[in-house]
């Protein structure tokens, strides 16, 4: 069946059921702690491009527990003064790719960081940050059960803590603005862009059908992959559905997104069967600041495509005039 | 299987058996002809677009029987004298898309211009040109077999006139230097530059993982799409293979390559279902002019993807090197 | 989920939301009028087959713009009088085959006359009328989206206004009784005699688990083909929604019924994922005409088989009793 | 891949290695007698349809075991003087269906009866005709299987012998000349024909795409259905291949092939990865009468279709021209 | 989707629609009435094996109409005085297997027979038992179907029949305790041994995920195998639905249940498409005995797994502790 | 296609093309002196199980880098004097389950330990042991490419350290008779246990289906799970594929049968698309201890299941007869 989730009059209105857990921005605040116990040592190596239009740098900052993560950050060649930022977030499997692959935003006249997910960029594009020992590189996922056995443990609260750390660093280079920061990615890069929205002070967010919200709906709902490593692990670990949604709780991106302040503009596929429409909507429901959502009916979880690329850089000229 | 046509080596060796017709020339130069009796009538209109860093232009001209054929042409804002140019053609299903999408040879300093396949756009990206009466649109292919019962009807005899306009309606732009235009594509795009480059005195071509070639071969070796197009209607028009192949070899990459004089980089999957790597071989082997090819070979119909993207950024610029 | 669409009780009043376009009625009777200024020029020739009960002729006739469309006329060897006929339209992707095809209702005492569709008959019964310039043949589909830009341009135009004219083919040969005329088809077939049942004064109509009906339901509730190729199309024209769904309005079964006279008898499939049931229901509920429905509970887009057959002759001779 | 089987000119000269078992001949003329030894009791009762061209009658006759089996015996109403006489077998898993469903061969002027498979006529068309006890019923398959422990208990050895006894039951009939007697059949019935050309004077065997030959390469080439439950069959009882195999050559329609006399149109689809074409080449090349084979090369098991009924039709009429 | 029958609240009071046939119980005392007018004939032959810690016996009864039924009965080696047994029955396609492949319940203390499913034992463990004639050996499915056009020739009628005398065998052993007799069974065993805890006076019984249970609401909502055999069947006789209904309504798990008095133990995979939750909670909540259910949220089919096992051997210990 | 690797006569004979890497034994013996300057201390603390024929120990010992790895060992309780001893290693994705899930080896007389492995066992049956931090958990795979950028960090290095561990903590127990030792596993336990018998000095090898074992022959043969981790892997790392093998080579199955000097049984499915027979067959004929095979012509990946099971025990018990 074509659309299978709720239809849209009942998305609208769609509330997760659960609270976040008592200590959620306890744990946040203790685990931000713990990384910014390291030195950030972000670094920017400009790096040789055949484009004439746009400088691209290799990036590199202290992510969770001090480990360096990988980005690119691309900066239109003609700038002058500081440059509002677009700081984003991949999807799931895959990584930074190469310097030459991001031009969207540096043409539009933003600075642009991406950041390398920790231990992906092996499916669809190369990445180059392990999430084990130094040296050991990227590899083909699961990712989604890697240490749920324990919050501490867990593989986002890595990643989400990178995601900080690279606001972080993009706001450290000289060229850009900090104020006019915004936090954006598709799928996994969206769902790591409401936990940076919701752990920053970002501006603005911009989430694409978003992952990693409302999970034990998901697992329920669609068995496809990544959500369906869940449904796997639970399958196998027959009783342990309460305790691994208990550690996932902490991760929710409906969670994050009651506490972000930044102004959003958010999409959907309705008949996307990765991230489906309710999940979607439960963050958007439930998202604290300005927002706006952009309804892709016939798409799946390629949603809005090239359409809400010109979306997005609308929203974004909006909120930030060319000057 | 993974690898399921032949090895490498002997990869590095096939040719097709088939001569070209006997009066495949005089067909090409008599249809040319009759599409220059009309005007090209080639307009570019300025878009507004968000970029800072490129100009672009709604492109119209006189294809295929004086019918209008849309395109994009992005130039590099920042630009003094003329550029070289390249003109790309696009895979199977999709259209020129939004004024957006195109950023990739503008950014290093190419004139860039992409061509809508006339009545495609429907499937992956939007398409704005019919191959039907006007206002009619673009449309959910087959094009495979339209007008295959005869060479004079066949779709792809449109097509390939549009694309030598194409090139014509490139070169008729002031800020383009005529005598440094690459053809590109991937695909059908990488076939449609075959023909292009057949037909044209084009300085480059780029054909990636290119579709349209050896025909009789892929439609016995594969029945994915569109190839298996072919292959439904000779299942069911049971005594029309020979003809079949007789028109369709008035439109065989593998002929057009043997008149080809540009330099040329092809690439070619070797895990590639949906344009085998045997039919790619057979039109490299064939091609007259100087020539290079990338093997990717744990890739499918993907092909080299981001790091082919930079080794034809690369082959351009050794060729026009940065002046 | 075997039985996937509503109970068979809410089928039985299953209504669709939508009116038909107010202008409904003048753009057919407008096309129709265009279609009848070319003279009907219908011609019967005789084909040798190796058949002995049954006669069978070459049928030609002017369709939509005088275009000559093809089709069979098969009368049993031994009649005297003029003979009650079914005019017969064919299945998505199928022609009118061959001359030795059509046995079943002229073994039964009644001149058959089968349709070619333009532009199909290369998926599973071969075709042998052009959508496209003559000499150009049918081809593999799609046709769902040919000209959906424009009501003007839509490719069931065509076919509809063909439909209509090979009612009138049927009746212009002097062995048929036009007054005791039958429009059947299955599956695009059926939603051809349901246009064809609103557009003529035919007695009867059989449509089989119809296509071509309530077009928004079925492309949000299924995305198998061919009701998928609309799907396919709004997945990538994301803005088009509205203006598709306004085309397709003047070409929805649920519109002919309401304006259908003939004595009709429908037959569904409670499975079927290609047509759901509930939008045959909805053109059967809005059928103006006598009607009763065949239910299939265990078949899919099957349908009922010979065992529908059979009441679809039984059907016919309850109102034409052997004389 | 399309063409999987060895090409088109190692087919023709295709042999399979194994000789036919010792006691092959005397095995079959032992079961035969046995059936034998129960009258044949061949009824044919007149049944009531909606056609005027041709009578058709319920056929009953005592196939293995003197068990009941059914048919139907069609013949043009128009008839005068004995007519040869078509016998048809039908493919895996279909029945014998309604009275109404035979129409081609008695239009051609022939007498025609098709025999119901014992136990099957459930997953395609109806069948009446029990394999196990009286009042059964048919069912729905595996049978490939059934009895494979020992030639005595094996399936196709009742249904052999239900074949050779449905053309005595033909000739039975007094509207028939047992001396103009064609077997006919696709897929399994195709291999049901061969057995019964192989025990039967049968002056013409018709065989489409035929099932049942050369078991034990089959099994090896491919694992859909229905040759795939021997291989189902072989995974689960791992030691007993050499055995099963062993009895399979008591049914194989290569050794029937050669004791064949008849006059034989076989008929291939190069694609067919049901009955793989090298299989139906054993057959054909071992045929010892007289014969020819068309090749349809785009085809998977639907074969020739209806190119090839017209085929058949025309082979039928070069050996028994109208009088 | 994931979870795709009635959610759990739901399922916890679902009740199938129908009574059993008001000759329900006389069907079947006359069927154990024919069944034991043969002898029981029960032997238990030693096999050697490689244990040291259990001996097997290789078991053979007469089962339906006195035909001999292969089983297996594993007893601890050490053992003193009659111990309590499991009787187990096999999911469908599967067959006693080999004399070592049952070690839990003889482990645990008890003496375990498994019964051979009459026919089965092709598909996934070997079976020694025949449906058809001595010597024909087991198949490769169907069953669902086969004898489904009467009760008294229904296939289950025979398998259930075996049941109830496996367990007479069971008892007939001197190191069996009769009173302390546990069936158990998954999928078509746990079918089985709701049939079995219907018609004896089992102690105990532990159907996992059965099948067999309200197998119209079934056939309805998944076509998956085998439930998708009478699916096919249905769709094939397309007059047939409410006779075989009306035929399986004999054969029923719900109705076993609703006559049990052994104390249950049951699983249900929520998950499971291929024995629908809601079907088997009819079972479970028309249970007349002593119940409880383990629910196995995401699981499909393999349901409860090594888990359950566990808890099955627990159920067992607390129902009989060791002495 | 059900055979797709070579044929049987040349499996026999085929041999890998490449040589062990120059530092392969120094690699390995490195790394197995880094794991042992780590105590082992191995622990086997009883559990309570239903079973009264075996007790069941839940055993730690510190493998690679000290880290704790879990299995369970089972001991017949009726045993006196020291036991022949079977260390067993996992299927991929599976853990060492319940202390009730192992009753084989022990029911036979044995000693028998079952090694989980490392982050695995969220799959087919629950692990216990963390490739990653202390608490974090087993996970849903991939493993194939962890830490693949280095033979140093490459996952299966601390795997196999592992295993060479497991068998040194079976030998620690006072029950288990050292010097009659067998390493088994199916799949990737196969892999394991070839990995064991090239390390250690095991007295017995029984590989079955053993995957790990020539890597680019099989990436290049399969896309199926595992091996198709490596395929994706390349696919996207386009330029790493040499690099990639040479890391593998360290870790290939070849390499380690070139080693081992235990008598083996191996087992291999002629039909197994996962473990395909020539990788099977690469890593037997390299095997330089005393060697036999079983060939499971009709079977996948499952291999030769319980008769194969039978087998290995016959194997064992003829090496070490009881006494």
């Amino acid at each position: 069946m074509a659309l299978f989730d709720l239809p849209l009059d009942q998305l609208r209105t769609y509330r997760a059921p659960h609270a976040a857990p008592a200590d959620f921005d306890a744990f946040w605040s203790g685990t931000l702690e713990g990384a910014r116990s390291h030195d950030l040592n972000a670094t920017f190596e400009r790096v040789d491009t055949p484009y004439r239009t746009v400088d691209v740098y290799d990036v590199t900052f202290a992510g969770w527990a001090g480990q360096p993560v990988k980005g690119w950050l691309t900066l239109p060649r003609a700038r002058d003064g500081r440059l509002p930022c677009v700081v984003e977030f991949i999807g799931y499997g895959g990584g930074r790719g190469l310097a030459t692959d991001h031009l969207t935003y540096a043409s539009a006249g933003y600075a642009h960081l991406i950041m390398d997910t920790r231990g992906q960029g092996s499916v669809w594009r190369q990445g180059d940050t392990p999430d084990d020992a130094p040296g050991s590189g990227p590899q083909v996922p699961g990712f989604m059960t890697r240490g749920v056995a324990h919050r501490d443990t867990y593989y986002y609260r890595r990643v989400f803590t990178d995601a900080v750390r690279a606001v972080e660093a993009a706001r450290s280079h000289p060229d850009v603005d900090g104020s006019r920061l915004a936090v954006v990615g598709g799928s996994q890069g969206g769902g790591i862009a409401l936990a940076a929205a919701g752990l920053t002070d970002a501006a603005l967010c911009l989430p694409d059908v978003p992952f990693l919200c409302h999970y034990d709906r998901a697992a329920r709902l669609v068995d496809s992959f990544p959500y369906g490593e869940i449904v796997t692990y639970l399958k196998t670990h027959k009783d342990r559905a309460e305790d691994v949604f208990g550690v996932l709780a902490y991760f929710d991106g409906v969670h994050f997104a009651a506490r972000a302040q930044a102004s959003a503009l958010f999409s959907v596929g309705l008949m996307d069967d990765v991230c489906p429409p309710s999940t979607v909507y439960a963050a958007f429901n439930a998202y604290a600041g300005d927002k706006d959502i952009r309804v892709y009916e016939f798409n799946r979880h390629e949603g809005g495509e090239n359409v809400h690329t010109l979306e997005k850089l609308r929203f974004l000229a909006q909120h930030w005039p060319a000057r």
